[in-house]
């Protein structure tokens, strides 16, 4: 499969990833190489991908009209792992499981920025379960500023029988719920081998999906607005677990 | 003035809140009332605002081209308050001050996401400096989904004059900031009256504003990717200064 990722970050950290196989640079006509486009053109040239210029509408063609800041980079599909590489991960490291878990998220953007943070907080890897919900497409790349590039991510076909294998591997799973006996996310001791289960837009997990958790929690509210982004309430969910792992594996510059 | 509001929830909780003129509620020629569009429809009448059907396009040019799903409440500008305002709310609610501080956020979508997080955790009100930053636009009414319609928000000339009333008035200023010497957010009891303050978009807080502060902190950060969303670290930050209040006014159904 051929995958046209586009922006900036995407392209610049698939280049230095470099976990695909990178077949073309395309450039539109008129971009001047200067500033990051010179540094992501010299990126290119260090690791033997041609760099080529065409029209803008070509560009647009390929990626669908979104932002693509002039460049777009052809090369293979993303390179998925499996569950065993994001545990393999974590005892690499020397540390308790820390995974993400996407039950049937839609919107590129929420997956793409949650990615993002789950880069940020050090996970060990992310598992979505596909078919209906988004895979690594470009516009989660370009959402994720290319974190994703750098991170195990694996696509499940039954992610109850892959939370149950997680189990057995000692990984503790908690869900993140509304309702009124859920208590708030401070209430567990998150310094465990961990898996955070995130469920869709506005439906929230699947049943089963939450009954296989082992602990529900909730993050409070108490606006006049009914509900928060699913990207934020990950976003506060996973400092939160980084928090009480006491910041593993942070060099304080 | 005259706003065009546009989208479900901005409009809802526009009419919901009734501190605008109300003047007309349009909606497009062919949207059906039913859902969400009924409710609106009927809050609108009982508010006493008349309905009106007119073609696609005249909606599409008041908002701008944006996603304004079939509908625009024609209204007077949104009511700022003024940081007395803010600090009233606080006295009358008998907590500390929890004010969010926002120094030339750019991006529509990052402040209408932050107002609504902030309307989450219960903040007493929001401050921006205005002229170069955003004010409250209709983008960014839609972005808040309308929360902002029930917050009190300021929008002042002089940042720093503002953050030193507020020291005057018991408020401690807290800026998220990056860099060597920076604390992370956990080393500080936010259990305090808080002004907490956020930079622009890729440049941070103004130097003077961050002279300002009484204390900078940091979310850490582990992955490859340099930098996080202002929105995300906002989030996060807000979350962990209302789960420091221990969760203060929050109503566990």
């Amino acid at each position: 499969m051929t995958d046209f990722v586009y922006g900036h970050w995407a392209i610049m950290e698939a280049l230095r990833a470099g976990r695909r196989q990178m077949e073309q640079l395309l450039l539109t006509e008129t971009v001047e190489e200067k500033g990051i486009v010179a540094e992501i053109v010299q990126t290119a040239q260090e690791k033997g991908v041609k760099v080529k210029r065409v029209q803008r509408r070509i560009i647009d063609d390929l990626s669908n009209g979104a932002n693509h800041q002039n460049m777009a980079l052809r090369c293979g599909g993303y390179p998925y792992s499996r569950m065993e590489d994001i545990l393999a991960v974590a005892q690499s490291r020397g540390e308790k499981p820390f995974i993400l878990l996407l039950d049937l998220l839609k919107d590129p953007q929420n997956v793409g920025s949650l990615i993002r943070v789950a880069d940020a907080v050090g996970v060990h890897g992310i598992i979505l379960q596909d078919r209906r919900g988004v895979g690594v497409t470009p516009a989660v790349v370009n959402a994720s500023s290319g974190a994703v590039e750098h991170l195990n991510v694996a696509q499940v076909t039954n992610l109850v029988q892959t939370m149950r294998d997680l189990k057995d591997n000692d990984v503790w799973l908690v869900g993140l719920d509304m309702g009124p006996n859920v208590p708030p996310l401070d209430k567990a001791d998150l310094n465990i081998g961990l898996g955070l289960v995130l469920g869709s837009e506005g439906e929230g997990m699947r049943r089963l999906v939450r009954d296989t958790c082992d602990l529900l929690l909730c993050l409070p509210m108490r606006g006049r607005v009914e509900s928060l982004n699913v990207a934020t309430v990950g976003a506060v969910a996973l400092y939160t677990a980084w928090q009480a792992r006491g910041w593993t594996g942070w060099v304080h510059a």
